[in-house]
């Protein structure tokens, strides 16, 4: 089933506008490409319209949002919503500071969202108005285990509800859902916790997944984090006794580079609740 | 003949002042660095002056423009024509937005650019005006191949005449040209079109060959050209089956800091026409 | 005595604010989790103030500094004095224009910096308001010797005296002062100069290391400096005849990431003067 879609990344190529931080722009545009997607960066407001047009999507990340840029993401989103091309968000560090609570909310009412991918913290502090975020670690006491999962699918689908957009909340174990069906993911490494920018890469790369597989987002978007786990996990394999994070972080984007459709369906591990 | 190029780069440790996007700006620096120059980045308005005053040339590369950096390049550009030092541009996408196409035209009225590098739907939008840039990528249509080589050759001649600038069309073949004289350059690896940032990478290496090699600007456009697509074929020869677009990334680069002269001279594929 | 500074590291898990240039920043916050901290980039002035308050320490790096950003430094420091949190500055290319020099004086009147990190170039620049900064590199007239060590390590205790901070002057031998004792340190390999970030990566570090050890800033801070230099070390050792820079920079935050605190304590290279 998850194959489909990563053939069709390849074989359509789909153009992301990407409105994001300066961080971990660079892997951000190295996983577009590893995936089979290409990137475009751009957020002065005086182009963002124009170029978000010629895009298959717009990928809003709010990691080191200012002012300018802000108004750049309301403007982007707008255009796209017009267009009625899908638009992402990673609500980075949600409810660490008044700037992103009130920019994500101005971002909810003004746009339609096709998926919101976070950690669980950052989701809560989306769909609550305050949040318990340690910089950009999930807090521990919000982290989705067995014996909470319950009530983490009903929360992902009412939000889901809500907003109208496939809620992505990705950790140790990974809930993807619209308002009727949630997956759950149990594909990854700790590691992954290590290096900088697994959340905007698979944000990412779920804006491409999505906009080559337009016909079903949620398959779309279950594919995309599958195919981040699971890269994880090879990616790890892969680490010899010298390698840290740093090798890890580049690894993980080769395998993306290297993911035969095959291996994603073989190497997913996800169950429908 | 390339050889003393890149020696003359090693010896001088030519100081080139970027403005650039925050996407590839790392891998900017390290392959100036790589390639034996030195990087500063700096854009904002109250210092560009001075920055560019203390280094040897000047690059400009619009790929994450905004309204400030625009002001920058163009104070920036202007204090380099003063001081007669070499400036280099990028025009990365052009033809993708009002702003862009504005932008560059301003650019060339005002500074008298060195050597101006794209691939052809950039340099081909900032001939007529208009273009069909989709994202980073060239258009297939316009693409440099043997059946069009002579037109191609015959506008980059046209327009380096207009221009009085050196123009670099890079792809799959690349041509180098002034009024003149054109080297058409066939090394490379398609691979390389699958990491981000080889155009910018490439442009800020043709600022410190230039700057190195004052009395030779066209050949020592030609060395950096020929050094950056030997070394995309000598890190390719590298990569094992595990690699990625990741690991090509640094392995380029890594080839660029083990360059040696004589290498490049039995690597380059050039003919002049 | 340095591997418990690593370890506390480890255990805490300082969470760091980072204002910083967009050069490094990936690598910025790759070592600091590689060290064992966690990072926070966030520079709009509407709220670094919050943001610096969930954080044990804010590193600022006037790398790619402008307007908007300077007055966010201003402004997340003074926060830090009031909440008497430790305050990191590398001074980036001081001296080589009047928009650093200035900043660099109303940081220090504005705010009480913990630690100051920077090469001899700039640290003089920053003590006498003039410089002979080429770009990133320290002047070769200027560098710390073994024939000029005493002068150099008397200007570090009188500048931390003056400064009342940590200084840290870095280079092919390292001076950690505070105003009565300073520690000369022969950790690093000279290839660290060919890559770009290793000061604003050892500055972020100090940062972490610092805020996980906040009864003993100048034994932190010497830690760090070792730690970094030591990394440098070990992994020049780790390259093989084609990896070039861009390998050595993976392969020093690796080596971060891997680093033990025993080893530590064996390979600093430290005397105390």
């Amino acid at each position: 089933m998850l194959k489909q879609k990563l053939e069709n990344v390849r074989k359509s190529t789909p153009l992301i506008h990407n409105i994001t931080n300066y961080v971990t722009v660079n892997d951000c545009a190295n996983i577009l490409l590893a995936c089979g997607g290409s990137p475009i960066m751009s957020d002065d407001i005086m182009e963002v319209e124009e170029i978000t047009s010629i895009c298959g999507g717009l990928n809003i990340n709010i990691g080191t949002l200012n002012q300018s840029t802000i108004k750049s993401m309301l403007v982007a989103g707008r255009k796209e919503k017009e267009l009625n091309q899908p638009v992402f968000l990673f609500p980075l560090c949600t409810g660490a500071s008044k700037l992103r609570t009130d920019t994500v909310h101005k971002l909810l009412e003004d746009i339609n969202f096709t998926v919101i991918r976070g950690n669980i913290s950052e989701i809560k502090a989306l769909a609550f108005g305050t949040g318990t975020t340690k910089g950009v670690d999930a807090d521990v006491a919000d982290a989705v285990a067995d014996s909470n999962i319950e009530n983490a699918i009903r929360f992902a689908k009412e939000f889901a509800r809500k907003t109208n957009a496939i809620i992505a909340i990705t950790g140790a174990i990974d809930i993807v859902a619209d308002e009727n069906k949630a997956y759950v993911i149990r594909n990854g490494h700790p590691m992954m916790s290590k290096i900088t920018g697994t959340g905007c890469m698979l944000t990412a790369m779920i804006a491409a997944f999505v906009v080559a597989n337009l016909d079903c987002h949620l398959e779309a978007t279950v594919a995309a984090v599958c195919a981040m786990g699971l890269c994880g996990e090879k990616a790890f394999e892969r680490l010899n006794e010298k390698d840290g994070n740093a090798s890890y972080r580049n690894y993980i984007i080769d395998e993306v580079f290297n993911l035969d459709g095959d291996a994603l369906d073989r190497g997913a591990k996800y169950e429908i609740r």
